[in-house]
């Protein structure tokens, strides 16, 4: 088993803000991240596919199939975007971290899928030094 | 003559937008960046201030007086903001990398400059990628 | 199951030194590491908790909550001190990047593990080149 | 259990090619990596060993003799080489990352494995952007 | 004056030759760098053009239009090629850093400078720890 | 004219201090960085050095030459020491960035000046946030 992975940019805007709550309330479990007319970020997401190797091919997977699957069904649609208002399947979910890459794995996971090849884990990166991992 | 030099990291949102223009004018200018509901980065600032060394201290200046004076004046008015809303030194100017450097410098050059000690450059990364250097 | 990181750094010296042997001894097996005066490391610290989403909050555990722990229990103790002579939970202990890994995962585990939330890992670089992993 | 992990760099020029099939095949396939004169990288590959601390040492092993191996097994073999035509056990191999990095397992793992250590898993970057791991 | 600055990186082989030397020549000046089957980099260029900040627009270049410049101009003929064979403005010219930039450099000027806008270095990184700056 | 750079890493151990004060003035004016058993630091060492391409060689100067000339003079005089204790050439001085950087010019300058090749600037980061540059 071969684990392969491949680095992805975006850079978007959101506000951390659980719509049930007040702005008050917001600001205070969130504090500078529920900045009312919100703030961005240059995210990381780095996707991990784990299969066998082709024989013939010598790839588990080839990277440019890999990145065009993850560019139209992730990458358009987050990529100089506002997180909180123009992301069909974030709709009415607060765009957290934790939020965001458990969303990302649904996008992408059935396109990725196929014989021995999985999705094997997605991790985003929100800065350099903060970070979420997800394995499904 | 030493040139020292410290980085500051600093989370915003931005749409870049003329004003004067029409959103259709925005957007045929300045493409996804003008996205009407914004985008953002993690910006990184370098500032780098040329001074002689001071032969008791061993220092040009103290870093910790430089970051007190970047945080001070700068990073709590940038830092998880939108640029085009809450700066107030960014009021009616469209926040690209060239804008914002130019008053960035206008903001700390004076708390700065003192003796021997001078502002000598400031380096705004708005991704990895693209960057834009200012001497004053 | 989420797993979400949050990288610290530290600025510390060391010699890596087993007291019960000779400085012969010690310069023998550990090479210029047994420099009898010392050197020094920029550490960098990689904290990963695994936990459930908190569904109201949207987050594992707020990392300002971890930042606070690893701060208080660590950090403070660590960073611009020497590691043979200035941390009580090491005192007697050859400063190794092993040996430093599992004081501290002892020193935070406790603060940190509830409810589904675990400390899962800590990765531990004493330079860009070399780091060490503990589980638990 | 404890993962220690050391990172090593080698430049090295390849082309992906499968030699069973024709100029044209391979170009279709694989696209630029099949440049019929090649192309080339900064690679960097992460080797990660398991094993207990060694109470009297303080290390899983010593990270001079992890270099040692892979240094003469390994890098003195790829370093500033056509992996296409220069290296002994990828003779009439394709040197996908795939591929490289079975055999490089197969170069080390005999030289490393001792006691409770064991070659835990191997990172291959071919760029910034994609990598590959193994792990036996 | 601003000074921005766009990074590029390209995947390319080549071999340290003097084509007016014997390979025992080469090798005893450049040694492993001489390999006859060549080796290869992931080279970083960082192209930096001086020039005023428009008022209207807000750049002192837009980076798409330097970045299609650069890509059409020189990245296609660079990336994932062969530097001694495939590139028709170094042909019979060393490979080496200093050799390429200021070849890069007459590929490119005239294309940027325009106005007040001129290129005014460029900085290519062979690997991580070596590169060479050009200012014409 | 083109400008060559080569960097270095090394990690010592050193404690911020005026000989001529006590240990309170000391501690007043640095801080922790005075911390009286000492911290330390990965260093990184930019050396840069402007000079003209050599026709038949094609360098401005052999990096390996350039390597083992700031290896020797410098490298093993400061890696994995107390640059308070253990540097000949910083015997009484206070280890600051600045004091460091302006003697490690002295060390090497003479070694490496000859024909149209000069030091022509050097560059010390203490951590990736802090650094200084000397240019004689």
């Amino acid at each position: 088993m071969l684990y392969i992975t491949r680095k992805f940019h975006f850079s978007a805007s959101h506000k951390v803000n659980n719509p049930a709550w007040s702005d008050e309330e917001n600001l205070r479990v969130y504090g500078k991240c529920a900045n009312p007319n919100g703030h961005g970020h240059n995210y990381i997401l780095e996707v991990t596919v784990a299969g066998e190797n082709d024989p013939a091919i010598g790839f588990v997977m080839d990277l440019k199939e890999l990145a065009e699957i993850v560019d139209r069904e992730l990458m358009t649609k987050v990529d100089h975007k506002n997180l909180n208002m123009d992301v069909d399947f974030m709709a009415g979910i607060n765009p957290t971290t934790e939020n965001l890459i458990t969303r990302f794995w649904n996008q992408i996971e059935s396109k990725i899928n196929s014989g021995s090849k999985k999705l094997y884990s997605l991790r985003l990166f929100e800065t350099e030094k903060n970070s979420v991992e997800y394995r499904g």
